[in-house]
């Protein structure tokens, strides 16, 4: 009989995370009730906005107790089921965390086809990042053919999709990364039109040069001195999508923004963006995702961790930004 | 024959505008080409704008050159025209500046009613301020009765037309002022909810209490410290108008925003707003704020200067906070 094991909240981090934060716990397998069905997790998903659950800060989801099993989306594959609709062998997409095991009730856990797509493109580009992407850039950043469409993060999970879906768009797509290699598989692989690599010295010359027409949107991932850094290059009535302020989640005190003044001056429409918003639609975009990827438009990268156990290290390095796309950790 | 009196940019402002970078020059009057009219200026109208045409940073409209007439809004009466549909003695809004006469293109000259209401309201509550009052609040913060509408400077020009027009669309309106005085202003003469003195130290738990439900719309003219306080309050899907950064205009360096987090966790509307590009639309704004007017539902105060000489101490004042209402310079 195997042994579950879990990695629970020890302590809130303060400022970067740290190992001694989780906890690892086994615990026997738990027995799916009524309703239920009994998953073996076989791919979980790290996100930079996990780093916020640890936190007790207001945020758009209720963040973890002290104790609590770290939450996040995984894979996996239904082991017993006592769920209308599911049967021992399904794969899923669930939301049991970071955990080997776990039971969920059938509602809670979405069937994934693992026959055309591999099964982890439903926790990247065919999940939660693809569907932040999606819809993000379509309806708050709204780019128009021929317009300057900047991303931060752009070979991450999320940035990367932003990036390709702008060129299908028929848009001039300026990815910003950390590093050489970064940079060149935003602009060689992905296909778009630039990358500047915010780690050198020449951060804002390179970027401005990149943006001869100015910035139409700016789809940010990271917040910081990178936002700052685009924001003064914001054209009329440019539009900005808050994604996320990665650049503050390992700070004690949020990084504060000295260009503000440039939404005024641009009429910048900013708005911030969660993908919780759109559940309704995810059927929509997972369609024209899909449909991207099948004609060889849609690429992605995966960063896969081998282990429950190296889970934590897993994200301390993608809040460092050591990941070089999606980042899997592969649990079975 | 008179002389023209004329004020001009002597030198860029660092930091706080001071006496010196104004320059008083006496001219002779200037005579009406074909198409055009000469104007007798009576009132100029002080707003915090001309600040940002002092500077030569990128603005929104192109900054003065040193040596120009600093520009601005002014109500006169016309002396001589040389222009189609303008007599001698027609009373107009004009964009003449800061000077006791000038010439200009009859397509410049807009005829106003001085019978009705008095000439300085077209510089005030019917004039620019009104305007971006009403296009900012209707199109950018929309919002709906029963919402929390929160306002700064709301003894200001601008401000108190957004605290009555809120208050008219059966919000609860909050205002934030500097003093006693102007917060006892705007909830015993203009109505509003309550008003919260930014100057006292217990301000950012004062506003916490005023908007016990949070607030739906910010409708911002100041930014700074008073927008940090604001920004964590503020509701799921709510709405900021960024109208002015007045707290910035004295500074060297801009205010750098600490709470722009809550853009993203909040999902909030945050948009500039710029009433020039509402210019075909000014008539609507026009009939409903002299229809709200005559219902008594719409008041004002004005601030008046004596005398051209004393105008740049009224602009001073003005960036200070100093004035309470709209502020003016009775010209002749």
């Amino acid at each position: 009989m195997p042994t579950n094991k879990q990695w629970r909240l020890a302590s809130r981090p303060s400022g970067w995370v740290r190992a001694e934060n989780f906890r690892l716990v086994e615990t026997a397998l738990p027995e799916p009730k009524d309703g239920e069905a009994l998953v073996e997790n076989l791919w979980l998903s790290l996100d930079p906005y996990m780093r916020g659950r640890m936190s007790d800060a207001k945020s758009y989801v209720k963040g973890l107790e002290i104790g609590d099993v770290i939450g996040g989306q995984t894979v996996g594959r239904v082991l017993e089921s006592r769920a209308a609709g599911l049967e021992s062998g399904n794969t899923v997409l669930t939301q049991l965390g970071w955990q080997l095991y776990g039971c969920a009730k059938g509602e809670h856990l979405t069937k994934v086809d693992g026959s055309r797509v591999p099964l982890t493109y439903y926790l990247g580009m065919l999940g939660m990042p693809g569907m932040t992407a999606y819809f993000g850039l379509k309806e708050i950043g709204r780019p128009k053919a021929g317009e300057t469409v900047v991303v931060s993060a752009a070979s991450g999970a999320v940035g990367s999709v932003v990036g390709q879906l702008a060129k299908m768009g028929d848009c001039r797509a300026v990815g910003i990364a950390g590093g050489p290699k970064k940079c060149d598989y935003v602009v060689n692989e992905l296909g778009l039109d630039s990358c500047v690599d915010y780690k050198e010295q020449n951060f804002e010359r390179a970027l401005k040069q990149a943006c001869a027409s100015g910035v139409d949107v700016y789809f940010d991932n990271v917040g910081g001195p990178v936002l700052d850094a685009v924001l003064p290059l914001m054209n009329l009535a440019s539009r900005l999508v808050v994604c996320g302020t990665i650049a503050d989640y390992n700070a004690d005190e949020p990084y504060a923004v000295r260009h503000w003044r440039s939404i005024l001056v641009n009429r910048i429409h900013v708005q911030g963006m969660i993908v919780l918003d759109w559940t309704n639609r995810y059927g929509e975009a997972l369609q024209a995702l899909v449909a991207a990827h099948a004609q060889g438009r849609l690429k992605t990268r995966e960063s896969v961790i081998e282990g429950i156990e190296n889970a934590p290290q897993g994200l301390i390095g993608l809040l460092k930004g050591e990941n070089f796309g999606k980042q899997l950790v592969k649990l079975a």
